[in-house]
């Protein structure tokens, strides 16, 4: 028995998550249902504008870290953050959900600070993010621990985590230490501007190293350079062993060669979207490292994705397993 | 007209929020329903114990002041946070509700942080804080700024704050520069401990200064040394103006002189007690520095509580205005 279900690596941040209105989001050069890119400069002006705001722990990778650990599974975290109060709020909600967390902080006298992400929700619950990386943008290979990524059964990479200076090589070495020690690799594509900025790593890495990948419909169809999502799914099905894509109300495709299976998205009334794909992610591979199927992995993760849009923030509140045993799925 | 309708005097705190068992508070020594006040040691070591948490902006006259704010009323808020990143979202939240917020920050150097407070929620609702008052504890005088007491309608004192070194001169110099211009004084008494720790200074200052009480039935009985409510309620009309005292699920008395009325409170699923209070009284002080009747005021407060304990968090999320006119005392 390896000592990890997944090791998760991905940009460690802290969302700040506020109100806003279209008209807010027009007025302050936020773009609506993506992910931006920020300076502190920025962060610092955006803050100063946004509404009364709450603190809850994000990150894409470590949400679905923090989603795998609630359903019980084992599960270690790699990203980076400074020795401040948002640091420490970061680490402090990831170790309580049970993953082992044991990344070189960031010193005090570093220039840059924790991460953290300004979600601006509209009413319709999308979420519009403006990332200020910080000290996440510096994780290189040197924290990378290989004998903790031989322990997995799974890594999972955050495509987010591709912006930076050292990102490649930090991928590259874990890639390495979990194929050594017969570890499998899964990405999630993250954004598709994200996919834009990083086309031909994200392809050159799909084609040499990628298990498993996670999209949704903008991201595969970026991916791929085309507007049919049937297309994109054809070509990513011949591309890796697994492909998850989700769909937003139309539920999720799971392809493997030939085989193909839908999931139903659940009828939920959407309070925030943040976290949606980063829960389905979390539920499949809790799944397929537990011996469900793919077909159930997808249905799981569909209900997983339905609990976190339906409350402020991106972990999981409700018992996910009792929701699985509810449905039948578990 | 006065620059400010109410200025509040309080700690200055973020509010770790995080759900717990009863078996946990038991199995770590937290008095439930109450405050405790904790020292930095234990604030690491009990939230290095609970679970994944988020942070909401709190303190007690901080959140009856955002609910003024939030209703329209011009209020202004003086209380001591530091340097770091829990001082910038307490500051940030008060001045995004439309507070002035103008308190003097303890430098980087200082040994202390910002004030913080652990609230466990238990399956009932109900909150047992852990106070780490940090650099909160340190106001003095000299934070006290005449000019802006001075511009008030009214002042409000929250109890809590009678904790630390020179709170009872910092209140002193408040009381002094609200009388001076024909302000008026309300108090809070936080607490049924706060009232054990302070109950000379309290009576003291009632007897003195104090045109409007707000209490529940515990603070009203510690005050009194009575487990009688209504001997309690008797004579703290017969000692003060206005007495406004909450009690639960039986809603609020409000008394002055021989006048008495009573607001039923609203049924609501209590999510998170936290605010409660606070937002009562924020409703009050808004509806009595517009026009409305005391009775109005005890209605209005009862609405502003039952929305705060819907959701987890003491700040207001609905629009108050809104409900207020739904039920017709708008």
């Amino acid at each position: 028995m390896k000592d990890f279900h997944v090791v998760g690596i991905g940009n460690a941040m802290v969302d700040i998550l506020a109100e806003a209105s279209d008209g807010f989001l027009a007025d302050n050069g936020v773009g609506k249902g993506i992910m931006q890119l920020i300076d502190m400069d920025r962060a610092i002006e955006l803050y100063a504008a946004i509404g009364p705001a709450r603190e809850i722990s994000g990150g894409s990778a470590a949400n679905t870290i923090a989603g795998i650990a609630q359903l019980g599974g084992r599960t270690a975290y790699i990203g980076k953050v400074k020795d401040d109060q948002l640091g420490a709020i970061f680490a402090h909600d990831l170790r309580a959900q049970g993953a082992v967390y044991e990344t070189h902080l960031a010193p005090k006298a570093h220039a840059d600070e924790t991460g953290r992400c300004i979600v601006l929700v509209t009413p319709d619950g999308e979420r519009s993010m403006n990332t200020y990386l910080g000290v996440t943008e510096h994780l290189t290979p040197a924290d990378i621990d290989e004998d903790q990524i031989a322990g997995a059964e799974w890594i999972y990479l955050e495509g987010y985590r591709f912006d930076g200076p050292e990102s490649h090589e930090a991928f590259a070495k874990a890639i390495a230490a979990a194929k050594q020690s017969g570890g499998r690799v899964a990405l999630t594509l993250s954004d598709p501007f994200c996919v834009e900025r990083h086309r031909d790593a994200f392809r050159k890495m799909i084609a040499e190293d990628i298990d498993l990948l996670f999209a949704n419909r903008a991201e595969i169809c970026s991916m791929y350079q085309t507007e049919d999502y049937e297309a994109a799914l054809a070509k990513g099905a011949a591309d890796m062993e697994i492909l998850a894509c989700t769909d937003g109300e139309n539920g999720a495709h799971i392809l493997t060669g030939e085989a193909r299976w839908h999931a139903p998205a659940e009828a939920v009334e959407i309070v925030d979207a943040t976290g949606a794909g980063d829960l389905f992610a979390g539920a499949f591979l809790w799944a397929i490292t537990h011996g469900f199927t793919l077909e159930t992995a997808g249905r799981m993760g569909c209900v997983a994705a339905s609990e976190v849009i339906s409350h402020i923030g991106a972990r999981p509140e409700a018992d996910l397993r009792a929701m699985f045993r509810e449905r039948g799925l578990l």
